[in-house]
């Protein structure tokens, strides 16, 4: 595979997305729900479709599976996996925190990950064996000598189940309490890719939602693991754990109290 | 008094606020503890610092209340109440949502309130009987018919003692929890205004952190009181509600369940 060229097509993909989403953010756009009642706009719907027209045009043997327009199967055993906004609820209320993710799945494992938000003009890009960038900037995850001091980050405690959330709470009391944040959905990974996060923990995402930042963080220098520790891979159950310290996990994993 | 001297005088604060904290942004910069145990940066202290050598300059019979150096005591009966950062544990995470908070309280009553987000260059600003502008443009918040549709915002649940913790739930269960978003501290307030938020619901609120917000949500068209819906005052408990939509300060004040 020529990574060289995937990682301009994904640009571009992100390109369209920002494209199509930007006339949205702010403008009043109201949300359907989908039949797992999450949010879901106008703005999600064209991003995808920008970014299915490209690769349809472009490479046209390669799987396409969206967020909002289910799965395009291809020939060439290479997907492309896009989530046209993560963080809907956020973009919905004004946050230019949410993201476009656009993943490049190759044998089961995401080889090319990319977080574009539009609003602020600030792209993540992170490729198999390349260190991750910023706005073309090389950036790193930060070291976390200590879990009591580390400043850990989810999207919201309302995303848990009621299991879920007692280990959650297990890993939160491990970690530095006052330096915990809530919300941020995908822009949590990229604070964490840049170094201003040690770990974020998450529950009920798909594959959508993590494909593009496994590499991305794990190019900055962290990994990524299910809350056993385990590799994510495709059938991975959705409990998420990025690390900008992968010292760390075995701690992290131990906090969580999980054998799932 | 003279509003529009005061009003300027509070936009050259804002300004002198952004312009020491934004070389802190993504620095590095790390936190010390208060006494609290609250992050305070040195980002904090300039630009209070630089807000307290303006109004020294040129009030200096006005009280200034900030929430890094106290009290500095004036004959005028007027105050300056400072936030410098308020979200300090989301500036530390990298994320554009903190604001500086500036407020005039005459008499206990904030006349004058400014949230200034030095990053995006966004700046929300309100003075009693005018319209709340955001860069200099009207804002009006939206109209919420039904709190079931409503998308209720807090900076994070971890912020609640279990007893008030308890009532945000109640009140969580009454509106929409797809459309819940957590983190972002003022900047909830100023979405608020903006028509991207109905409801905003905290605790521990001290007068720096509520004194800007009122001037800027009810010259929006939106209301805030504390959780038995009486009127903000300089004595407040730290219990402060946010609504986008008047009409709806009974139904949240029931769906709390709360009498304090």
């Amino acid at each position: 595979m020529d990574l060289d060229r995937d990682i301009a097509l994904a640009l571009r993909l992100a390109d369209a997305a920002g494209a199509a989403i930007r006339p949205f953010f702010r403008s009043g756009v109201t949300a359907d729900r989908k039949s797992d009642s999450s949010p879901v706009t106008l703005a999600d719907r064209a991003a995808e479709e920008a970014m299915r027209a490209l690769l349809s045009a472009e490479v046209p043997e390669d799987t396409v599976i969206g967020e909002e327009m289910g799965s395009t199967p291809g020939t060439s055993g290479r997907s492309w996996v896009l989530d046209p906004i993560d963080g809907t609820t956020g973009f919905l209320a004004g946050r230019p925190l949410f993201g476009t993710l656009i993943a490049l799945v190759v044998e089961g494992f995401p080889v090319i990950g990319v977080i574009d938000q539009p609003i602020l003009g600030e792209r993540w890009v992170g490729a198999i064996g390349r260190p991750t960038t910023m706005n073309g900037h090389a950036v790193r995850t930060r070291a976390c000598p200590v879990l009591s001091d580390a400043a850990l980050a989810t999207t919201g405690p309302h995303y848990f189940d009621d299991h879920d959330g007692a280990h959650f709470m297990s890993l939160a009391a491990s970690t530095d309490h006052k330096r915990m944040v809530m919300g941020g959905d995908c822009y949590n990974y990229a604070m964490l890719a840049s170094g201003f996060l040690d770990v974020v923990c998450e529950a009920g995402l798909k594959l959508h939602d993590w494909a593009a930042l496994v590499p991305i963080v794990e190019g900055a220098g962290g990994t990524m693991a299910d809350w056993n520790g385990e590799p994510l891979h495709a059938g991975s159950d959705g409990h998420v754990l990025a690390l900008g310290d992968p010292a760390r996990l075995e701690h992290v994993v131990e906090a969580l109290a999980c054998h799932h």
